[in-house]
Formats: structure tokens, C-alpha cells, sequence
């Protein structure tokens, strides 16, 4: 853990150096995280320069996702493990030029527990959660909810299918966590990627601003 | 790990001769498993003694659902933990009445990775999927799906509203584990759940001819 807290504070410094916002995704497996980053890159790429370390415990399926996009991307298998650690992003930050870049995105293992508890120096936590999953889950996984700057509530095509409680789903994690800011999504139709990427553009920045 | 294997163990003892089928139902979070407990409960109760150990990050939500449906229930908080363990299957297996009991149900915490990892001395193990995660899932959380006797392929009433491909699913977990049963699955919607009552009441009647 301490180990960690210091390769976490080494990775900040790196970001910090070469003025790089760091975004930490974390979700249930399948919520959407690899969807919002693919539209994220088609609708960015003209303006700000991002590559994405991509978590996963085997294959590679998601970095080719990325990589048909046209952004730098570093695979890391864990092998197992049940979330990205600072270690494995430090040595994936090895793999860009990172003077050409603006944002790295952190798309971590698929799980609401393990990776809430894991700092890799990030700047900004992502919590994505899809409407399929049902409105209780705040409550029931409080420790990622209040943890995140933001969470992204996905998959809401699927809203007149589902029993899903918007108000409920608000009050609960505003209950936990009053700063946060929730940004209703659906990546794969469109809806809401241009509120996520007018705070991602402001997020970097304020990023660029930073001394 | 060697702690918790003897209390499986001693799990495993106390399921034999009591004659009680125990079933480990693991999933992400959302994919469905308190309601197919529900459900279960539902069907079975009149000719099947069910109970059920709900384990949960936090809250009791769970457990106060399946109580509603009139079956025995404890809830264990694993307080951050990402899974349950030997030792508190052990600890919750205390408060039932044995004798009475056919099945003990044991919900995991809603998490792909960890539980897939740790023995409880459970005769079964189930892993559910839920259409709206993809059919990428289990060739990314191999762990899982090679480990489990059956999956339930549960919220098939999404199919028509998703890109999820059948065929791409089955051949990717039969590659992962060729004896495995699936079962294809809508629990809010009654689809798929004689198949499962079958399973069950199979499985208990093998349990009743052990030694």
C-alpha cells in the first residue's frame, strides 16, 4: 500500500510535468467504459491529444477498440489482479511521448470494489455506471461513489425497458457524495457525450493552467 | 488462503450431513442475482427448503427482498471486502436451522474477479451474465466462467435492443469450459426459469442420495 502511495506520487509528478490530465475509469464489467472512450476519441481527436492505458485481466480486446480510433494505447493484463495499480501505469506511461499528449485515460478492470481503493496518482476519477445495472448499486458500492469526481450514468436508451428510478438513483448519490457531478449518457446513440466533453475540455484546461 | 481452504472444508462437512445443497451465485453487480433468488423462492418454496446467505459491500437491500419472499435469510457485510469468504459462509450457516434446509443459496458480492478465487465449501457455483454487459465478458473474465458448473445468461429480454451475439457467447464459454451448462434467462419476466427450478431440484435430489 505505501509502495504504491509512492509510485502514485511519482506518476502525479510525471503528469504534472508535461501538464497531462490523467482521467481514472472505473465500472462494472460491460457498463460502457470502452464505448465512452471510442466516441470520446471521434469526437476530440482534432483538438486534444489523448492515449489510453487500458486494463483488463487477459486479452486485448479492448485496446483494439481503442487503436481502430487512432489513439496511443498500452495494454496491461493483469493477469488476474482485480484492478490497475500505480506500478502498472508507470510503466505503461514509459510507451507514449508523452510531450505530444493533452489527457491520458485510465480505463481500469471491470469492477466497482477493488479499484476504488488503489491510487495511481491520477488527476480526475470516472465512475460509470449503465442503467441496466439498477439504481440501488450507489448505495450498495458507496466507496466508488464517493470516491469519483464524476459519475456517468450510461446506457440510458435503455430507460423505457428498465424500472430504473432516476430520482432515486440522484438522491442516493448525492447522499454519499454532494460535489459529485452525474452526466447522463447514452455512448453508443450520442446523447451526452457533449456535456462529457465540454468537462473533459475544461478539465484540461485547467490543467494547462496549473503552475 | 490455507485458513480459508480447512473452512471450506469444514463447510463442505456441514453441507453433507445435513444433506443441504449449497449453490455460490457470482456476478457484476446488477446482472440479476437477488431477483433470480426471488424468483426461485417463488417457485420452489412449496416443495424445496430454501435459505440464503446475501453478501453485500454494505446495506441490507438484498436480504430484506428475499425476506419479503418468506425464506430464511442472513446478511453478511463484507465492509469494503470484494468477497465473501469460508469464514463468514461458516459464521451465517450458524444462524439456520440445518436440519429443516435443502439448498443454501450463497449470493457473492456483486464482482466478476475476486469471488471467483475463493472456495466456500459450496457444492455449486453459478456465474450469471446479463445481456446488457456484452458477449465479450467471458473470454475477458476467464476466471469466472471457467470455474462455474452453470451460467445463466440472464436479461435475454434486452436481446432485440442490443448487439449482443449469441453465438460469439456460447462458443466463447464452451471454449472456456465445455462442460458448462447454460441457461438462457429473463427473471423478471418468467423466461428460463423452469429450466433453472429443473436444475435445482436435480441437484438436490443428487445432494439427498450422497453418502
Amino acid at each position: 500500500m505505501k509502495a504504491n502511495e509512492d509510485l502514485a506520487g511519482e506518476n502525479t509528478k510525471t503528469f504534472k510535468e508535461n501538464k497531462i490530465l490523467s482521467v481514472n475509469l472505473m465500472s462494472s464489467p460491460g457498463a460502457g467504459k470502452t464505448t465512452i472512450l471510442e466516441e470520446t476519441i471521434k469526437k476530440l481527436n482534432a483538438e486534444i491529444k489523448m492515449a489510453v492505458i487500458e486494463g483488463d485481466l487477459m486479452t486485448s480486446k479492448d485496446a483494439e477498440r481503442i487503436h481502430a480510433q487512432g489513439a496511443p494505447v498500452v495494454q496491461v493484463n493483469t493477469e488476474g489482479g482485480c484492478h490497475l495499480d500505480a506500478n502498472m501505469v508507470s510503466k505503461a506511461l514509459q510507451e507514449f511521448d508523452l510531450e505530444a499528449l493533452d489527457v491520458v485515460f485510465i480505463e481500469n478492470v471491470g469492477n466497482l470494489v477493488c479499484p476504488a481503493n488503489f491510487a495511481m496518482g491520477e488527476d480526475k476519477k470516472v465512475a460509470v455506471l449503465s442503467v441496466p445495472e439498477g439504481d440501488d448499486k450507489p448505495l450498495k458500492y458507496p466507496v466508488m461513489f464517493k470516491e469519483v469526481d464524476v459519475c456517468v450514468l450510461n446506457k440510458i436508451d435503455f430507460l423505457p425497458y428498465s424500472n430504473f428510478n432516476m430520482e432515486s438513483f440522484r438522491r442516493d448519490v448525492k447522499s454519499l457524495n454532494p460535489q459529485i457531478k452525474i452526466i447522463e449518457m447514452s455512448a453508443s446513440q450520442g446523447t451526452g457525450l457533449d456535456e462529457w466533453c465540454d468537462w473533459i475540455r475544461g478539465e484540461v484546461q485547467w490543467k494547462k493552467e496549473q503552475k
